[in-house]
């Protein structure tokens, strides 16, 4: 009844869901760990009663008694042990990016639809947030009516000097690409790189902010601004402008305080804050569906896609110009709608 | 064509209205002050080109030149100019309360009633103030229903030491009495003071905040928070609770700013910022309606039914016990409805 | 390592904590559940494998495979299960009322006293709102100086006709009545209740809204207003007016739609909806401490004093005066500070 | 003491500013009236008593009782009276735009040069809403550090039909231009055009909604929605994002109303709702400089930027590419900063 997981990649999000499989949900317990790093690994299982230590994330896929496999390793890792996991029949959920490259991407996309059945579920956590699925919800019912453009903006307090421009559009604006794309049900058809003035805060070769367009395929157009040193918090911001409305993101803050001439919230600090819900709902949700063998959310699909556009968004931030976006032919398996799933 | 207006009383609200009459709104011009401090009216007068100064307030209601007339003097001066106003049928604007004693009022509306038009106006200024404007089309428009309860919050950042607890039902109270009867269309049948934990920033024997309790004659509550030393701003809040829903002032801040971990708006300094631009309105539709020989807005029969009630509530702040209030029949001169006018 | 839960009453509240123990949280499972309707216990025990179905409550508590209990029969019935729990060592979450009468609450208190720790949470899930938190982390903070006010509205879309009046104060009104407790850190010295109009949707004798009037030992005012009927949603308002500031419940609206004129979100339709999370953290917490042979919250002298308040407001609505209270000396077992729960 | 003013086109906006300068502002008069449509001229006439009828806009230049001028007849027919008016020495306050070629900007830039004061206001109304204004003072005193980005949207509830993607251009997106000029005190270097998915209730071959980008001379990056069939209302968006914050026009609903499961407020219907205090203070102050034979505000340098740039802006929106704008030097006579005026 309980679902035997597996976790490689003992790091900071991996210790999170360590403690979300342990301590904060029901029906999953961890039975194994691996990490590229053994002492790691060690130092993990020793905060789980009863897990083991893996000497790769293959051994722990092989592993008879675990059920089903969390991936928190790095990018250029994740692919090994998603296929591994398909090809033994095993759920995976897999952290975002699901590959860092179309080619990896497409592999996984042929194990899988090879099996037949959908095993692989990406770390898209943001459809599981209150916010984007009352978004989601307001278009379904056509509240607004059909949507023409999306605004998005992701600022982070600030960010370490190791990032750079790159990774603001590889690991940053992944985020607001997955849910504009599941939002408004449609694919990216090309992107854009704008650069506006940087500000003083970020390192010399950064460029903070950005903004990332993105055409999509039904025509709406998103713009995401991404602003990686903000100063003064962790403010997501989002706002679909349609035929006959709107519908954007409600401030989060759960008081407003009134003191020396003024009234405010607050602001969340940091992402485990602002989505600290939508992990666990994430994370829930693939418990019950590995625990009946399959999988749902975010798809290899929607983590190939993913890929798709934030390397082509690298290649518009260097070169300057719109880069179209070509996919390949969508395979049946993923066309199942509903809930925080595959697009049709 | 243009109003020739006398201003009596030249302290800081009648300098306001000096300055109203004479920048702000177009239709009048100040013609002639007094002040019982003649160094004060001299001073005002050579602000504005063309004024005269007269030793009295009846000099100068009997001024002929005088087409109007604005009484900004203390409290218990404003019987006199405003009955020698409406034996002269000039149009007179009197700065609330209308008169201290109900004695006083009532001798004020039996002169009225005996002109058989209306010359007087009180300054209620809330009832031009876009928010309470809004509450009360939502409640004729009936899109909360009938009223069963109403909240109202009147904070002042600080008041000075000479602040009474009295002065505190009279002078800062008697808004919240006026705008309770005006939005509920009711009379006040009974009042009753509470009296919460004083704050430190009180002086010794004032009762800082106090609550004051109206039973309306239509059965509907109405609590008013008064709180003159509220430390963090001026703060007018007010929402009428009815039967299918409810209707609230909003914040009146113009932008919101994000930074520090917060996002934030400005709380108004003082009743000037809050109302500025209700007072130019009732200022000016009192122009408009004087320049048509006649008065519209809070009539006398507001300003004594408001004294009642105040009265009532120092009686109240005294005694503990709830305290009722009985008016006089009310003359027809004021059951026409309409506006922001007297109620039917 | 799994706490091994017993449920006495299968009612909705019953099967929705069965439903959070088997399918929301960890650390526990349902073992054995009993109900005074045999039946019922029999299909609530079918939804849940594994678990028992015992012929009264007591033999519950009696049985040795179960950890812990909760309590969901109705309020008359608390007592004799939660007394046993006591005496047999076992923690146990009982939903409010802890009991109906002082003498009862008495007696729980007396017996877990002599027993010399804390065995009793009460369900006062409020505590755990993460707006309720975040104002009692502003006033714990010195954010708007020591409270003088506080303004609560408890207001329900609607309620079935056998609502009465006195429910509205033992059942309604009692989850402000302790989150004011709660978050002023004060005990209440007396109530008053006040009636204003009847809404026209109310049933004929009903009092919809009152207005609970509570005077705190610390002289801290607070006014509660408590409307079964708004027609509009399910409502809960809360303002905290302090020395230098105030701090207000936020709106929970997720996102703002745009349509039609005018701009808007989401009130809450039912206490589900609003407190979902509340409830899942205050039973994940009871867990926690269950596990450890002990209990945080909410305690048995927060459920004594409850009834208290409560059994006083009744006698405040029925005769029209206010009504002191009296509470017996607070013994040294509730005096430990700290969370959720008891005060010092 | 009063200001004879001469009204130059007696259209809609025209008949506005009439109705302004004799019923809503102190200072002023209208004594003149023009329009390429003598009857309309006349009919505007009889409503003003006093007012004389000329047969073009020269000659009512040209009359000596008139003091000052204000433009309101189409764009084309601005630079004459303008050019006379300076001419003349006489306060002229054009509509916008200032004139619709960089050629006439030129020439009434180089006339009032020559004459080397102000005597040129255009009539940009937004650079007096309290909420830019704000927005502006939030800058100025470095609340959100030195400006990165702009979010402007700019949406009407809809549009005639005889509306064409130019006009959206050329007389919708000025003003965000212009606002965006004065707030981020830069001209702009260069502009985009982006064309989002179309909405169904747009006119055939009209490009609605579009995306104007600017880029500011200090590098400051500007997106400005235009949306002329929003469907829900007139609203007017703006937010900039600063290095160390972010600043934001607020709503401005002036109450909240809660019904029917949710809680909202109004959006205002048209520019007339929404700026009509910024109408007001944008002629009072040209009264107030006109009286004193000057000129404040939006200058001819102004106008001429903002033609440049909507000029460019139409070259994008058929070319498709990024334009640049250059501009000519700016004159001294520009240079003075200050207020709601000319930017340094």
């Amino acid at each position: 009844m309980t679902l035997n997981v597996g976790v490689i990649g003992t790091g900071m999000i991996g210790q999170d869901h360590i403690r979300r499989l342990t301590q904060v949900l029901p029906g999953a317990r961890v039975a194994a760990v691996a990490d590229i790093d053994l002492d790691r690994a060690k130092a993990a299982a020793d905060n789980v009663p009863g897990s083991r230590v893996h000497q790769s994330g293959l051994d722990l896929v092989g592993d008879e008694s675990i059920d089903a496999v969390v991936v928190c390793s790095w990018g250029p890792a994740h692919p090994e042990p998603v296929l591994a996991c398909i090809e033994a029949g095993k759920p995976v959920f897999c952290e975002k990016p699901l590959a860092t490259t179309e080619e990896d991407c497409d592999q996984i996309v042929d194990a899988e639809v090879a099996v037949g059945r959908r095993l692989v579920t990406v770390g898209f956590m943001r459809r599981y947030d209150a916010g984007y699925q009352a978004m989601k919800q307001a278009l379904s019912r056509g509240e607004i009516g059909a949507p023409l453009i999306m605004h998005s903006a992701h600022r982070n307090a600030s960010v370490p000097a190791s990032v750079t421009s790159e990774m603001i559009v590889l690991d940053t604006g992944v985020h607001d690409i997955d849910i504009a794309r599941w939002l408004l049900d449609a694919e990216v058809a090309a992107t854009a790189v704008l650069k506006p003035r940087r500000g003083s805060r970020a390192a010399d070769d950064l460029q903070d902010p950005l903004i990332l367009l993105l055409e999509m395929s039904s025509g709406v157009l998103v713009d995401i601004e991404v602003l990686v040193n903000s100063g003064y918090g962790y403010d997501i911001r989002g706002e679909i402008v349609g035929e006959t409305g709107t519908v954007e993101l409600a401030e989060t803050a759960a008081v407003v305080i009134k003191r020396d001439g003024g009234f405010g919230g607050r602001v969340p600090a940091d992402w485990r804050e602002r989505f600290v819900r939508a992990y666990d709902a994430e994370l829930q949700q693939w418990i019950d569906a590995a625990s009946a063998g399959t999988a749902t959310g975010p798809s290899s699909w929607d983590g190939y896609a993913a890929t798709a556009v934030t390397n082509a968004g690298v290649q518009a931030l260097h070169g300057g110009a719109r880069v179209e976006v070509s996919l390949r032919p969508q395979p049946d398996l993923y066309r199942a709608a509903g809930g925080t799933g595959g697009k049709g």
